[in-house]
């Protein structure tokens, strides 16, 4: 058996990875959310995000707004916190949290008999600054940030909703976009703490690298 | 519009989610390696994985017993190693590394015009333990492990080689399955740090959790 290798530079890698990300998209997709779509698709090798990817009006000026601000990006799981280019997002002040490892999390958890997910979103809240969820594992999270919002306790730039999995994360996806916010979900079962990650990163290359 | 949610306990989500997988799954898998797969699919909800996954033969024994060893875990990402139970696995004597950010890694990336990612197998390969490669990225780093093997200098318990994207991806898979060496690998385009992960943790939980 011969396996031949493509000759691509490093440096080349990603680009010509996204050239053959647009000449295999199964339909035309909107230019200025191009950048998004394709950075999902270059992380999960999935062409089923170009027709999950929904995205509320003016959610991208409103997001480049808020990464602008230096808002901060709270994640569900230190695995999104961690494919989050840090960097790129400390040139605007910005920072990524993620609480659920948090002791005091665990406790207000067990205490209140609720989910770790939906005490790190209420740790979150109490956050004095611009925020961005980006939640790629708990529907329970994203569950409580639409429940946070309903009741006017929480009133975030941007939620990024790509929880992935069996049980609720549909229905998850489907309130967070009834709330009045602007919102990034990948409808349906798929999504994860990458394709989090890989849509923060995709608006801060925006912004430049 | 009424979107109802199913009522599952916190600590069921898991179990009901795989029961789903097992439903839903397009043929029945090989009983000893369903734990995996379904792991796989779990965190992805994409069931080609049902499809993609290859295992060689024994690969289950040896990579258990490689565990119980204590062997070393090493990710080309630090979402990789992020998302690995790392209690899970101490409980074995067991560590995770991930040497892609590191100074000297960069360094002699620098000096040898080759890639970080390369830099951080030649800096894995040094260390005096039983190694399991967890690749879910980089397929440079798949393809340098393969190298390594081939001119004896690396000898690993277990290479699993899921890295997802679209150039050179597909035949740093297939050159590792070629090298004599315990794998298990996403065939195709897709895989990731989240499925290098899932893997990993799927192999760990086999052994209690």
């Amino acid at each position: 058996m011969k396996i031949e290798l493509e000759r691509v530079a490093p440096m080349e890698i990603e680009a010509r990875s996204f050239e053959i990300i647009g000449q295999e998209l199964p339909h035309p997709i909107d230019e200025k959310l191009a950048p998004i779509i394709k950075r999902v698709i270059h992380t999960t090798a999935d062409f089923d995000y170009a027709d999950t990817l929904c995205f509320s009006e003016g959610v991208l000026e409103k997001a480049l707004d808020a990464i602008r601000g230096g808002a901060a990006i709270v994640t569900d799981t230190t695995m999104a916190m961690s494919g989050i280019n840090k960097k790129a997002l400390a040139k605007h002040g910005g920072e990524a949290f993620c609480f659920i490892g948090d002791p005091d999390v665990a406790e207000a958890a067990k205490n209140s008999g609720t989910t770790r997910a939906v005490q790190a979103m209420e740790k979150a809240a109490k956050l004095d600054r611009p925020l961005i969820f980006a939640i790629g594992n708990a529907p329970t999270a994203l569950i409580h940030i639409y429940e946070m919002i309903s009741e006017g306790r929480l009133d975030p730039k941007l939620v990024i909703g790509v929880p992935v999995g069996f049980v609720n994360v549909v229905q998850s996806k489907e309130f967070i976009m009834t709330a009045d916010v602007p919102y990034i979900v990948a409808r349906g079962r798929k999504g994860g703490s990458n394709v989090a990650a890989a849509i923060c990163n995709a608006l801060l290359y925006m912004l430049g690298r």
